[in-house]
């Protein structure tokens, strides 16, 4: 007897037994395997080229805590090297990009190669993690949303305000949105690549989809994200659910609604109930416990994934951190946060 | 015959000609002007602590823009001074508190001093600005909301999560709560005494309310910033408006109307229309305009400034900033937002 896996169905709002429950870098520095991998890794970026030790790291959090959802191990620059950037990550500051694309010359410059043969590792290794995980357990792929990426792209890494990026699309919209569209190209390329490969699920990241005015966010952020939303629809059929997670994005809220997926992540800013109510009963929600209760310790983890939980109505519900699980995070915690999960009632 | 200034008309919701308009950090980096009195001056506090140079360079942007408020030239963390914290300023980095309160030590040892004795450069600083600043334009007082001084005295300065904050917050409520009372208990002297010194108005910035979920912010940082203002009214009486700065608030929308202030201040990323409707017509808004479109330019500047001046409607509405403005933004931007307010039919 084959059921369909509570993550799955969860995205689509049929009834769980509870709800599922993963959390975002679940494969990260918490993790003591995953710093040993790392180290030996040396660059972030060869860990992130190696399909080997990308699978181990992704199965790492899977085989500790039991997730119900498994989630590539790779980053979101990745496609962006694929398109032309020269990609590398500072020890302490994040990731830099030596060619970061500011005029006509940069954006026409950029390319949109077939996927498969610019990162062949991120598929071999889709691959191989669907050899590797039971029926129970679905593998989700990733890319930035193309606001997102065009962050990166211009501002040539992160930012406190991203000025060059805003002022791009503030003062020379024409060229922001000929940039935009090569991203939104590539992007839906690579998305789709992901799920032909074997991935049962994407989830797109617009982690700087707070930095826009609510005007800047429906005229530019969420009808790029839609479009590759559509594109990768037409591309892999009507299957695997689609995730939309944006931060800081309770002032989006009102056209939230518009996102051309199943599920919308959400940040600990935002109320789960409230943008229950304001999303209705069409979209899964997922997230939103603050990453910050885990540091609190297992008593407050408990008590604040009880609020979530319930918060959630457990229908239509995938439990999820509001922002990705941070570096300094107990163990215990997680476990608190699972065992509240399992036990629970919503 | 006496009419009264527009600033402090529409803080109360009266008629008004055109609506008034001051920039959150308009004394600040972006003028020469002050740029030559903070070389002078040397370091950042010796500038905070002498009244001669903060009388000048909040006169600085009333003298070339003529805007319809002055704003006291201070730092939020004078108060945090006067209660014991070793503040100081390190270039490029910000705010460092040398002692920061992470234990009932540290809480113990925070005092609540006579401003006047404690901060005189601060009530000194006020009348002279009264002597010199016409009646046309008042003067608005601030002081950090509890919550955002808090995140400051706890972390030891700027921080990307304020994890000790927030998990003090969350793991050691009880102690949370002794630091947040004896914060409101100075925070509160220091505002009532700026305004008996002859300030208009006061600000409190709420900074650090977009760290939130907005369960705690309900439960943490809105009680302590309403304790401040109630004991702030109960000292000045009725007269002076309040108004209530937080970013990233847009989360916090469902609460914000239980702020007891005259004005609720919001950043670019709420809609100043959605933030009207929520609130009702009991409070005026502040703000709202993205400081990233003055970097765009004068053209970007002036689309955005109408399209502020419209969703504010023109009653009840202070043009702003959603954020203080950056050192980088180019006065002819400045200019063009003050001729899109002064000549704009809203």
């Amino acid at each position: 007897m084959t059921t369909t896996p509570r993550f799955l169905a969860a995205c689509r709002r049929e009834p769980v037994d509870r709800p599922p429950v993963w959390l975002m870098r679940q494969a990260g520095r918490y993790m003591a395997e995953y710093r040993a991998v790392r180290e030996k890794a040396g660059s972030f970026m060869n860990l992130c080229r190696t399909p080997e030790w990308c699978i181990e790291v992704t199965l790492q959090p899977i085989r500790r805590f039991g997730f119900d959802a498994a989630i590539l191990f790779s980053d979101i620059l990745i496609p962006a090297e694929a398109m032309g950037a020269e990609v590398s990550f500072v020890a302490g500051e994040g990731p830099r990009i030596g060619n970061p694309v500011r005029d006509e010359a940069g954006v026409d410059a950029l390319r949109c190669p077939e996927p498969e043969e610019a990162c062949p590792f991120v598929y071999e290794t889709i691959r191989g993690l669907r050899s590797e995980l039971d029926a129970e357990t679905p593998l989700i792929t990733f890319v930035a949303a193309p606001w997102t990426l065009m962050c990166y792209l211009v501002e040539g890494g992160g930012s406190k305000h991203f000025e060059r990026t805003k002022t791009l699309l503030m003062g020379r919209p024409d060229l922001a949105k000929r940039l935009l569209d090569k991203i939104v190209a590539y992007s839906a390329r690579h998305a789709a690549a992901g799920l032909r490969a074997g991935a049962q699920a994407l989830q797109l990241f617009d982690t700087w989809a707070e930095l826009l005015a609510p005007a800047d966010y429906a005229g530019w952020a969420l009808p790029a994200a839609n479009e590759v939303f559509r594109r990768v629809r037409a591309e892999v059929g009507p299957e695997p659910p689609f995730i939309y997670f944006s931060k800081g994005s309770a002032g989006q809220l009102p056209v939230l609604g518009a996102v051309e997926a199943d599920v919308v992540s959400i940040d600990w800013r935002l109320d789960l109930a409230r943008a229950r109510r304001e999303l209705g009963e069409s979209k899964a929600l997922q997230g939103n416990l603050d990453p910050l209760a885990l540091l609190a310790g297992p008593e407050a983890t408990r008590e604040r994934t009880r609020a979530v939980l319930e918060a959630g109505g457990g229908r239509g519900h995938i439990v999820n951190l509001g922002h990705g699980i941070l570096p300094q995070t107990p163990l215990e915690s997680v476990d608190a946060l699972l065992e509240t999960v399992r036990g629970g009632t919503p």
